[in-house]
């Protein structure tokens, strides 16, 4: 019986009374880390088995965009062909600034050393991409042009740390959602590499043996339970917990101010129980991604964001989901985007940005929205004497954006916090080494235990860091490690 | 030998070869949460082992100021003889606003329900309070009296919330340190109940039977590695983490910002570690408490706090922990607590506050701290406009606080983060029931083990509400729960 089995406690391989198959490597999981793993196991020669509680392959990746993060060496041919020479280096300090304070860097380093070859990789995997630059601000692009700005690479404080380079690459399908063509893609190939797969089949539990290693997994699937055994390694690649919102109030209270979660139904937490289980250890759980998707409208950006005492908090110009993080941080619901005549254009209906105030002057506005004279519209004054000089003092926004508001009339955004469209997934998962092995909170190795994807606190582990791309570039590649390490043995 | 346990990685019973020792219960800490926990137990008769490892008693406990968060159903002793009537529901109110986004429900509701008989069972063990209140605001009474403001009770939004009442009950004991009078109350009655102690005594890892459940612990000791039997249960009462500054790192890197983690050497998670190597899960690990304990004086609580960019951020009539909590949110080192001539005191020389700037104008104060023309002064501005019509329309300050500062001359006090004195501990720790029950993350409790104290994850859980005296509350009532309901069996 399945309430039997609970993602929080292992079963003792001693208690199996039948091995319903039996696989070198079982991985747990079709979205793309999973996929990645499971053709590098294959390749490697594992017998390898998939399995997937969805009707089939894709997972949240598939909902995703399809961008990966992907650079250094040089550059990509998308890079290099935009005129961007890419260094290892930058993008290794970029990838430790995006980590936070305690960004992994062995994790960084290794995929800042690997990454073009990463993207030679998926491209021999049949991914296309159509290696044109889009040098416009934007979530996705609308087209199946490849290279966009997906990060805060051009604002402070990551100008400073690194030479900024655009990395977002995106799959050749139009508009967005090229997630789906992405794990087409991954999918074809673990058919291709003859790995053994099961849907609608869903992990319950983990198996271990009298040493403490795991070996196996029980499956839900079709109306039975049924137990897998795993010579060599389970490999979880299970998704996050954004869907779970109950641990979420519990590890990541903050992200409940967004009623927006995105993932698939199995982003519900049970493969990061199923790691911790066994010993390992979640860490970063606090962390989400939180986007305001604010732009395009490109010229948006010209704008300020102010809180509900009209302080500003950031350089409008770094990645949305940097705005959503410090949105979120702001005490009060409403977040308000400031433009004039000239930076104004209506945001797309999806964001549910709309108008709180307008006026002619910035006193109109401030007086409007009930804030005490001198609050929003020093902060505007200040802003706009200082923008004038090609200026920001305060929070650094780089001079291409940067224009008085001082046109009227002038216009309050509401971005309000209980209301707008602040899409958000979680970052905090199993610790990992840089192979894909679980540790323990000592970094010991659980053995016979693998993780990837948003199941694993991988590069993405900072909410104020994160970057387009990002997750996906770490699904993939961390997917891949963890996929030839487990065939190797542990 | 004692590097075949790993507080990760729980013993199997059918490994133990001999058993040292064999109790009803046993305890791993002997802080307040352990004592009390031991009391109880000894109490309902269980056969109580206490485990320390220090030479002695104590634990964080003992360092402390010995202040208990204490009151509702109608008032104790001393709120009464203060002329407060305590509310049952304002301290409810109260702790579920303290508690944060995730604030345990029942844990408040019973803590709010059995606060006062709390009180009298202290006092029962032989815990001496002078019954005298002390109106000021202080971080501690500097004398043997009883009562103080420890929260942010009269300060907005807690205010609004529940009917403010002073809540902070100190020990008669001169001065700060009220903890070791605590402490030697606590730990005489465990030795009047006749409770075994071991003392250079630490616990390695939990010992678990066949059936998953924790049945005793490895303890080191005298240089031997050592297996003790427990009949009933284990509860542990080890501390938190921070002392362990990979674990805070790897949880909690915002306390990174802080340099002064305050705690014992026992405080280095291996309590939390235990309960989740068989199956505990550890929530909010990112939460801790981070003072900036700038009043006394209590003058320059009619100062204005400002970040690097010359905002305020927070009521400063909060709790010093709530300002200690919004400070490390700020981007930026710089912290500056403006005042004049008529609320400027010198703070005491262990909080390193030092003068930033000094000047006969909030303009040339702006000027000296290199801050654009109109931010600092502008932020003074409004706030004296304000504060002489007796409101705070921004931040809700109480009007008693309220003053213009507007006497030259005046002063920024320099509250840098990185050179202040922001003492911090963890806040996050393992799942419990109100009995002490540590549970996985189904909130299935894990048979045979309970944790009280930093350990757990109790009534304080919120940086943003912590208040002085909620971890010794939780500690000495969670872990009395602990011992009550381990001693009967679970």
């Amino acid at each position: 019986m399945s309430f039997e089995y609970a993602s929080t406690r292992p079963l003792h391989s001693r208690d199996v009374r039948d091995w319903d198959a039996e696989h070198d490597v079982v991985i747990v999981g079709f979205g793309a880390a999973g996929a990645c793993a499971a053709i590098e196991a294959a390749t490697a020669g594992a017998d390898t088995l998939i399995v997937e509680r969805a009707s089939g392959p894709g997972g949240t990746s598939a909902l995703s965009g399809g961008e990966i993060y992907l650079g250094g060496s040089g550059g990509t041919p998308a890079q290099r062909q935009a005129g961007f020479q890419d260094g290892t280096e930058d993008l290794f300090r970029y990838l430790m600034l995006a980590g936070g304070r305690d960004a992994d860097e062995a994790k960084a380093r290794l995929y800042a050393e690997q990454s073009l070859a990463h993207h030679d990789w998926l491209v021999a995997q049949g991914l296309p991409y159509k290696n044109t630059f889009l040098p416009q601000r934007m979530v996705e692009p609308e087209t199946d042009d490849c290279l966009i700005w997906s990060g805060s690479e051009e604002a402070w404080p990551f100008s400073d740390a690194a030479k900024p380079c655009p990395r977002g690459h995106t799959p050749q399908w139009p508009g967005w959602g090229g997630g789906q063509l992405l794990m087409n893609v991954l999918a074809a190939r673990v058919r291709a590499l003859g790995v053994a797969a099961r849907y609608d089949a869903r992990a319950l539990a983990l198996i271990v043996d009298d040493a403490g290693a795991v070996c196996g997994a029980v499956l839900r699937t079709s109306g039975h339970t049924v137990c897998v055994r795993a010579r060599r390694a389970v490999i979880l690649c299970a998704g996050g917990f954004a869907m779970n919102r109950d641990m979420v109030r519990r590890h990541a209270p903050m992200l409940l101010r967004s009623d927006d979660p995105i993932g698939s139904p199995g982003d519900d937490g049970s493969g990061i129980r199923m790691g911790t289980s066994v010993g390992g250890t979640a860490i970063h759980m606090d962390e989400g991604f939180v986007s305001l998707p604010f732009y395009a409208p490109e010229s948006l950006i010209k704008g300020i964001f102010v809180n509900a005492r009209g302080q500003r908090f950031i350089n409008e110009d770094c990645y949305h989901g940097r705005i959503g993080h410090h949105a979120l941080q702001q005490a009060g619901e409403r977040i308000y985007l400031l433009a004039d005549q000239a930076t104004y254009q209506a945001p797309p209906a999806f964001t549910r940005i709309g108008i709180a105030a307008a006026g002619e002057s910035w006193e109109e506005v401030e007086r409007d929205l009930r804030m005490p004279p001198g609050t929003l519209s020093a902060t505007v004054d200040v802003y706009n004497r200082h923008a004038a000089a090609g200026a920001d003092p305060l929070f650094h926004k780089s001079a291409k954006w940067l224009k008085p508001l001082d046109e009227p009339p002038f216009v309050a955004l509401d971005c309000r916090i209980d209301y707008a469209f602040y899409p958000h997934f979680t970052l905090g998962g199993l610790d990992t080494l840089p192979t894909g092995q679980v540790v323990d909170a000592t970094r010991t190795p659980v053995r016979g235990l693998y993780a990837a994807g948003r199941t694993a606190c991988g590069l993405p582990r900072s909410g104020a860091g994160y970057s387009s791309g990002l997750s996906l570039a770490d699904a993939t590649f961390f997917g891949r490690q963890a996929g030839r390490h487990a065939a190797g043995g542990t």
